[in-house]
């Protein structure tokens, strides 16, 4: 198989797991890596241009902090290449429209990294909703909860609206759960009710940036008050297109949850449960015989699903397993070696940013909001 | 020490539980059980008549259908005798505000079968928020989720409004979680957002009514349809009155789930997440160490919940057990060995009333509601 | 039902739970309970003379500590009384075999309680044995652990032979392991190979006595050196006399687990897997479709489990409800309401001193060593 | 970092995975693979030539079915590569040390996957020890259960003596688990009481060979009878050079587990425990304390297992992280960027031969048996 040569644009937690993800696939070479920083220095600015002019390079990664994902990701469109951004696909629904209609305008493939889907366990489920397995979909309920964010002092990038955005808590992680309940069930949520808190309103800063999921070992000597004004936890209930209901939790103060996207889709002939620090085991709920424990295990999985096990039973895949299956049928289309489109893409991007937008407008007028793709 | 004679009313899946946990403690004899159906036709009324009557019964456990529950405890209440009823405590508030005035003036002792509250593990959170072990409060989630009324064709006299009362799911589970919660939190919910959902608008009835939890064996050879207009599964947000927040998800059609009375509490300085139906752990959740899973172990957990573990650790107890604590409790206060009221009462019963009417009046409106009361 | 008196000799942990398991029932009455201790001075032993005498007491609950039951079941069925007897059944397997004699002759009804039996799901995977569910049985493995004789610091009268018997962990909880296995395998051990430790050779004895499994609540202020010879910790083989094979590891020293009973059951066509801390699951394993978690839940059990299983799903139930089962199947059989002995006999109760006897003799010899039944 | 050059012999399930292992790493480089074959035709042998004598390769991993390990380590050596072998290191003993004794003289690096020792958790296992935290050892047990030869029908190269050794079960699984607890426990097993079975004395052959873990998939529609010798299940107790003792169970015939490698160590001051199943999570049991459930997270973790653990807490690593962290060891200290030989050597799989040799002589001869190192 041909190589294709990549780029990646920005280095946080992230960028590296790409690069390693990328790697594994073989077909894929990692040419080159462009820091981007907030500012974004006249220099930076100069050495991204340089990148994005190199003409070996038919991929570039934008793993950038939030607020740069929109101008990177139409410049890189604009130099004709294609595009894997990291979520959020912008700041804004109109941004994220542009980028939608900039992608289909410029024929290039774009990509967004809902890592999440990928997991095969996740596509389990979904084929079990697509056989008729699950039934109906009665409803849907969940939660994910983090402790990154769970003291004071902790102090991130993401507490700040204008590098991350209007809405935290949902946005960074929430947006997740939406998009893996909306994958499963082939539904959209139509409508959503939302409740913000802001547990800690007054954040202490440390004078030196910390990185995400890193802060924890960090002992800063010094901090600042800074008031805080997105969400540290979140309640939402949403409806779907076909009029069933549901309801997620999303904390970033959950003492001793560290990532824990948790799903519970009931349908009308059984129920899936799914728990992302376990991934390797997904619960079937019955009504007349025994609950099933299914391991991730390729002999037990449907079609679609095995697909995504590339280890045999008993031998757990776990999050850089995820991210190189999204890689991995990025890379394959971009290859031809695939003809679907069986990854996430800009408009599931811009999707995520519809229900947040949403989100905030029924948490500020206290009432159901349509959402408006 | 003196045996207390008691009597009980109704006889469904609860009575004969309330009468096997009674004689767990060795000093209270049930002298007489004492049907009461729907219909509570001449010869019942006058059965009851008798039974209320006899001078040897001090205390009455009345587990008699819901709609019966108020006339049933203010008749034991005027005959002079304590009241152990089941919940709810009446259809309306108006009623159980009526049994709490009642009960304060016939100076009778008075109790709700709260029964979650009573276990082990239950108690050693309410120790941890007394002791602050667990800090502030930020937030409180959970579900309760069942089965047993999964199919179409499952049918109950819950289903139907005049027996059961306007809400179903809420009033007959939630309110379980929503006392759990207030019991361990000490905070009371002061406003609630309700989505109300009835997942089979038409039910299936069978011409014999079946019990409570034991109709998945019945194989009903004949069912008329009936519409259904309580809900199946509901979605409620809540306020504390210290302004934490939080919700829970009830569904009486789960798959797999039988009684899964399960709560994620997270304080500022470790969360509790306990499962009713893995009763004898408590899983505690921290930042900075590893996470607990602590077991029902007398030698483990503070002096309050000691009390209520009977048995050595890796000896676990369970359902039954949280009901033979309840009746201790409330009858060693009956006997005076006890001077302290730890037991839910009526007030109990009406505050969860109180918040039932604020559920379907939020459903109604759809907007937040405030608790009256 | 007519009601049928009792009395109970000895008060340590477990007679109290007798006491209470048999209240459950409804239909026995205990008289009378009386204090029997290592000294059993004169006046004690006129009082259990007393005892005996009475007429009224049809059954004897023998909960002595261990070397006493011998001598004790004898004088209960010299009394012409039922008897029911805590393990082990006696010091020895001469007195054991002349108690199973003596009770034949007696012609009196006599039981052992080897109460892990009573598990619904304990009896469900016999059920599955018995219906060809689980297929041929290719192995059994497991372990009972345990952590209340962890320290050398803890005490109590099992680590003193002549109290105690030669072996104490596999004599104490192994035997329940075995008992376990045999009955729902429905084979014999037959042969065993046994490695026996002794973890701390010397302990500090207190000068005050200190209750099982209640021990870890006290502060011993005043020690004293002892040479312990029993074994803290065993591994032992075993050979059926189907001649499938297996193993158990035994300890009293494993920090963090309290009581765990825990057992592995290979069959050729599923497996089970049961631990005695979470009894109301039991796991059941695939090779060709998903594992399952079944619960304790009367609507999926088999007929007979159902029959151990008092509460609905989701209503579990534990440690006291076997001891009622065991009890109830007691009763019932002397009450002549059932007319089989489905319960431990003496017979059980000897075949496990046998096995006993033969892990002492070839952890001695290093040796495999047949089972003298 | 200079890029190392690296090729590969062997391509069943492990060598692809050895393959995108090497490939995450980001500094080397795989060249080539070449396929071994059980025939090793003349044609493969001119190729296999070939391949050792390309200049670039530096390394060479060592993929073959097991009954070529010892030659083609011996062709790699004398060629002056490096060496990675799969286990088991050869055939016997003999093999082993002779390729022991090989590797000293050409001062090759010469390494063995026991990839299970290079899971976060277990590498925190040992930091326990280390540190102290785990105190005294006072046993181990364990099991590696695996179903993926269960039936009759099962077929697979490793069922046949000349290409898999004279014990199966317990070399080809039984030594990773042995790996991992000496690596743990930093003791080495000095002395092994072995019973062996084999459940299926006849398996049906198909006609074409399957592979390793993928035989579930496939439909043989011809098979032919065939005696089988070696175990598939095996009850090993063994005694640690301090005295302390243990025991292991190992199962190829128990359905629905997959390839659960468990172990329980229990120390004086507390036991851990660790199911390969579910590889983020460690149970830490205490007898004063409550429990833990220690996961994944490097700010939770020993300096020492932080640097097994490259993803933050909540994002779960496996079976692939394993092998990666494996390779990062072993091509870091190839390219000099480590001076600490923190891999499994070929002394590591001398070591676990000797170990299986003294299970198959115990088990003949039915008594204890001391490994001859």
């Amino acid at each position: 198989m041909k190589t294709i040569k990549a780029g990646i644009i920005g280095t946080g937690f992230i960028g590296p797991a790409h690069v390693e993800a990328a790697r594994r696939l073989g077909f894929v070479e990692m040419l080159a890596l462009c820091e981007a920083n907030p500012e974004l220095a006249r220099s930076k600015a100069d050495k991204l241009k340089e990148f994005l002019a190199d003409k070996e390079i038919e991929v570039v990664h934008n793993c950038t902090p939030n607020h740069l994902h929109f101008d990177i990701s139409k410049q890189i469109m604009a130099a004709g290449k294609h595009v894997i951004s990291e979520k959020p696909l912008a700041m804004t629904t109109t941004e994220s429209q542009e980028l939608v209609d900039l992608a289909a305008k410029a024929g290039v493939i774009n990509a967004i990294d809902f890592n999440y889907r990928y997991y095969p366990l996740v596509q389990e489920a979904k084929a079990m909703v697509l056989s008729g397995k699950l039934g109906d979909i009665f409803h849907a309920n969940g939660s994910y909860t983090q402790d990154w964010l769970y003291l004071a002092t902790d102090w991130n990038w993401r507490l700040v609206p204008q590098f991350s955005g209007k809405s935290r808590a949902v946005a960074d992680v929430g947006s997740h759960w939406c998009d893996c309940i909306q994958f499963i069930s082939g539904r959209k949520i139509v409508k959503v009710f939302a409740d913000l808190r802001t547990i800690h309103k007054t954040r202490m800063k440390p004078k030196k940036e910390v990185e995400t999921y890193s802060g924890k070992m960090l002992q800063p000597s010094d901090y600042e008050p800074v008031k805080i004004g997105t969400e540290d936890y979140a309640n939402v209930l949403f409806e779907f297109d076909n009029g069933a209901s549901g309801s997620f939790t999303v904390s970033q103060c959950f003492a001793g949850r560290k990532n824990r996207l948790y799903y519970e889709l009931a349908g009308s002939k059984c129920s899936v449960v799914w728990d992302q620090e376990r991934p390797n085991e997904m619960w079937i709920g019955y009504r007349e015989k025994p609950n099933e424990l299914l391991m991730k295990d390729p002999s037990l999985l449907s079609e679609r699903a095995r697909a995504y096990a590339h280890y045999p039973g008993g031998h757990p895949e776990a999050y850089p397993d995820g991210l190189k299956n999204f890689l991995l049928r990025v890379y394959s289309y971009i290859a031809g070696t695939s003809k679907e489109i069986d990854f996430s893409t800009f408009q599931d991007g811009h999707n995520e940013l519809a229900i947040c937008d949403a989100v905030l407008a029924s948490a500020e007028a206290q009432k159901w909001q349509t959402v408006a793709y």
